[in-house]
């Protein structure tokens, strides 16, 4: 798929295409299409993200409450979208074992209950190891950074399925946005991933210890490279 | 249901109940979550329209376009929600003839054309002769107008889905929201439903001539009290 064809979509079409990017929010897809047309992937992605980001607070925390939980209900009944399912499975989510199960349940249903939303994470950046320590991890944060640090995941995904779209081969080579969270908690979670089993950054090399260690900025930029150039 | 078991609903419930309100948001229910406890239907239900008023243009042009065409791909794929089959079903739209799909299909298309969304109407107050009339009338309508009216349709529509979930005996029996759309188009609405089959307002007696004539206010108030009383 390449720019000029989403471009000559109705919106029909569109909302079919791109109704999922923001886990069942076609909405969002929707009221993207008023933007047309793009000037290219970057672009069409901008414009979902400045959609999210000028909705009220409310509306935010919609989105998130749009997501299921992982390893949760929707999995178990079958009921999740496929792309969810993807991204679950590929983390390794589907197949766990009763007790991290039901851990991993525990630990979705205390951040409900703190947050108002459930525990969203790009499953696809992480693993059956690291998915529940950044939980745990997130479940301490204050509410305003948290609803970031969740918004700034449904942006991970969000990405990562419009380059699935476009047919990327690697989904990571895609240019990420500017603005996906704050540079520290973009580092927060480089560093878990990276401290799991290492499917994304598998070539980080030498930053990788640094990562860890939740250095915050300046290695950013360092680390959005590692993505971007894989 | 009362509103004491609505405002014990977890956000997980509350969406499973109420997410098809709007017709595909989800979002917007999981949104209206946030504003709980709700002090009663007409309450729950303003929240509701305060969040579809409060949306960029791009975002109420993206709820209309997450609505079916009436008698369209969906009806005929067995595609269609449970909400929206029930209404297209109740206005005889399930069982037009060929030409009479073909004709509804050529308006619909030429009304997406011009206005970049769907021709979006509260089905289960109108049917199937008034259904085409009403549609060959909008197409003339000027855009800016006929977002509000389209708009205004969304809101009737999911006044009565809520209705329905409340279990109102008549759903035009719930109290009606103070501005789904300008006065005028109520009343010419009003009017196109009456010269239809009167399906609605069967017992509107001497008003009917008045609002045939789509004659603007001061008959309003009686139209708003002739639904509400029905």
């Amino acid at each position: 798929m390449d720019i000029e064809k989403v471009n000559a979509m109705d919106f029909g079409e569109f909302v079919d295409v791109f109704g999922n990017v923001i886990e069942k929010c076609p909405l969002i897809a929707a009221a993207v299409w008023s933007q047309r047309p793009f000037s290219g992937l970057e672009d069409l992605e901008n414009h979902f993200f400045a959609f999210i980001d000028a909705l009220p607070r409310s509306g935010q925390e919609g989105i998130l409450r749009c997501h299921p939980d992982l390893a949760g209900r929707d999995l178990q009944r079958g009921t999740l979208t496929p792309e969810s399912q993807r991204e679950q499975s590929h983390a390794g989510l589907t197949s766990l074992d009763a007790d991290d199960r039901l851990q991993l349940q525990r630990l979705n249903a205390r951040y409900r209950e703190r947050f108002g939303f459930p525990f969203v994470l790009a499953a696809r950046l992480s693993d059956r190891a690291a998915v529940p320590r950044e939980l745990a991890r997130r479940l301490h944060c204050q509410p305003e950074s948290e609803l970031r640090t969740a918004l700034g995941e449904v942006k991970k995904i969000g990405h990562l399925r419009l380059a699935d779209l476009f047919g990327s081969a690697n989904p990571a080579r895609v240019e990420p946005p500017r603005a996906w969270e704050s540079e520290k908690q973009q580092v927060a979670s480089l560093s878990l991933r990276e401290r799991g089993q290492g499917r994304v950054l598998e070539d980080s090399s030498e930053d990788s210890g640094a990562l860890a260690a939740r250095r915050p900025a300046p290695d950013v930029r360092r680390a959005q490279d590692a993505i971007r150039d894989k």
